[in-house]
């Protein structure tokens, strides 16, 4: 069980999304939230798995050997979404945000969530993908999801947990709270090697 | 946009599942819950995917042309799981749900939910099938999850938002929110040429 075997561990969340939090939560586990600032900028060679996975060890490096003691656990990630190979980012706002979902309309995309966990003597970084089947979405629905739910800091310009998920995902093929921000079963296996 | 479409209906959703009030409400559908109590028998010669239609059917049928006035919606469903071709049922106590998750532990499962949509002079009846992965589950994971969540009332003993569909769901295919009780997807799709 991972709960026991982490037990004597200082688990830290290095990220402010409220869904990475709830998912963990939802894991059993018990850690803090510690989100350090960093700039989402990655080299313009890599591909989207080498940037979900770059992303998330960035995050994690941004705590130094001075932030780990002994016991502590750092999890680290992020969540690019991909079209024919390339990665939409976050909207800047409405126009963006409008764009995105009408790239997204009627086609399969994938959602791509970096990990990293780190330790004071090692770390292991992985990546799980998801593909995701929209359906064909009118301006209507898209202008009402964009006002309503103000997708803004969200890869991809839209939360599968929302109003979105239920009427424009036909189906997905993967781990649904990938999706969302973290893929959980693979972390709970990555984390009971790890530990 | 349904919501709209939908606006002169009573809309009921004949079921006392929280999951599946949560995902319509989710869908942004106004509505109120009105179960009524059936027997979930069905005959012998049906196959998973009519047993699950089946079920939805009598519960709206469970709904007389008494209790329909003209702008009368009901939202009927059940969810059934199936492994192999065999109907799992929902465990009658602690015995029988570990049975059923060490049938479901390493192997693909179908869950299939059924849904009936009836107004005063039409009905309509569909399903949705979503195949889902589970790990091999340890009996100290099944114990665990038992024991803390009492899966008792869930068809295959298990709910996919709880921590069992984090630690032991591999992957799906299909419809995520089908497995929660309700294809929200198809349901919309439904409700727009019902309507």
């Amino acid at each position: 069980m991972l709960a026991e075997r982490l037990k004597h561990y200082d688990i830290i969340l290095a990220s402010a999304s409220p869904r990475r939090k709830q998912l963990l939560e939802e894991m059993g586990l018990r850690f803090r939230v510690e989100p350090k600032h960093i700039d989402e900028v990655f080299p313009d060679d890599l591909n989207p798995v080498e940037a979900a996975e770059f992303l998330s060890r960035i995050k994690a490096d941004a705590f130094t050997k001075d932030d780990l003691h002994d016991n502590t656990l750092i999890i680290a990630s992020d969540t690019v979404v991909t079209l024919d190979g390339e990665i939409l980012g976050k909207p800047a706002g409405k126009a963006e945000a409008i764009e995105i979902l009408q790239q997204l309309s009627g086609k399969t995309h994938e959602v791509i969530t970096g990990v990293t966990i780190k330790a004071l003597d090692k770390q292991h970084t992985f990546s799980v993908t998801t593909s995701v089947v929209f359906k064909t979405l009118s301006l209507q629905e898209i202008n009402h999801y964009i006002d309503t739910f103000k997708p803004f800091d969200k890869a991809g310009a839209y939360g599968i947990q929302e109003w979105i998920g239920h009427v424009a995902i036909e189906r997905i093929d993967g781990s649904y709270f990938n999706v969302m921000g973290l893929p959980t079963h693979s972390l709970y296996e990555e984390l009971l090697r790890f530990a």
